[in-house]
């Protein structure tokens, strides 16, 4: 069969995911690197599961969103990161009262090739992990070429 | 007019959608499909306001979001469904403490051309509906082209 | 170095944003429109930062999703508004046990060149506003061309 729209396959080949956990995580007494091993859209394997690392394979504006389903007993913080940027959070206060969170965000991101994306659970934190509840997802939405100015504000 | 762009134009026509619902919907008790009954975007009508069911018009990497508003005296499990396959999931407990509670998730879906992607309540649970709180929505990110190959891990 | 794909950058040059608050806000005794000064990605400046108004460039499918943090004590509601209409809306009640509230929502909205779209607060509800937890975010998806018919429903 005859391959047609060549170059947006390879694009879509490099940088579509989408992922999700399968365990109960946390809480931890530092800070963690949530990794989602089961996938449900990863094409091209820009989403490594066993770092957790989401990497950039060009540069472009990206779009990522996250959930997380996570019992009452303990305080929720899902960061996420880029490199070492602190880009968007979900927090929630532990309750004795209220026997379930949920929470989540979505940003964004302007990346250059080889960035790195990741979340991270905030130290003494939890989330319920499994294979449908705690989810995180990403995708290019535009590739952007070098030597262009954007007016960043 | 001259139309330019047709292409997209056509692949537009028939994939995006966007709904929500506009009742209380739940609890029943057994699980139900949600229906979206007031849409504030439907191109080409590839999401049914009879039936639920958004049907892939096009093989492709489509993104689904869905949030929703209830109240705290049942609980909620909204799941969303590729044919017949869970793929992601909200849910909370009941509480005789917080009034309302707010949850959502999203997922980035290969699908194939004709695939049905819903939205089920969970029996004996509910969520508020009213055509601003509870929604769901969807788009054709990338049409994939038969006959390439993906990794898919 | 040479500029690809020209057409597709100047678009992105006028559409794509995100944004997110960076104080805490409310409650007040009236609406109030949510200006997000913090702008992590705003190729364009489609997002006024300083109306806080996200103004079409052109005639398009657009997908907006916000999510927010607020603390228990007041009720929340965030509507997200078209022009002067009420389009998708997040809220939670006021409670003396559980000590925050996380919500959002997200729609595809078709827009006309030069409509406006925001985030409006509710009067005598309030958000915790920073520059990672409650956010705003947007992005052209697909372009529409004057003169074609689309089979909204």
């Amino acid at each position: 069969m005859r391959i047609k729209y060549r170059n947006s396959i390879e694009e879509l080949n490099r940088a579509v995911f989408s992922s999700d956990g399968n365990k109960a995580i946390g809480p931890f007494n530092t800070d963690t690197t949530l990794i989602y091993k089961t996938l449900k859209t990863n094409v091209g394997s820009a989403y490594n599961k066993h770092t957790g690392m989401f990497t950039a394979p060009v540069a472009g504006i990206y779009y990522f969103s996250f959930f997380y389903h996570a019992g009452g007993a303990h305080p929720v913080t899902v960061s996420l990161i880029k490199n070492n940027e602190l880009i968007v959070m979900a927090h929630d206060h532990s309750t004795s009262h209220d026997g379930a969170d949920n929470g989540g965000n979505a940003v964004l991101l302007q990346l250059q090739q080889r960035d790195q994306v990741y979340l991270r659970l905030g130290a003494n934190t939890n989330v319920w992990g499994n294979n449908v509840v705690t989810t995180f997802s990403g995708f290019l939405l535009r590739q952007l070429i070098e030597g262009c100015n954007f007016n960043l504000n």
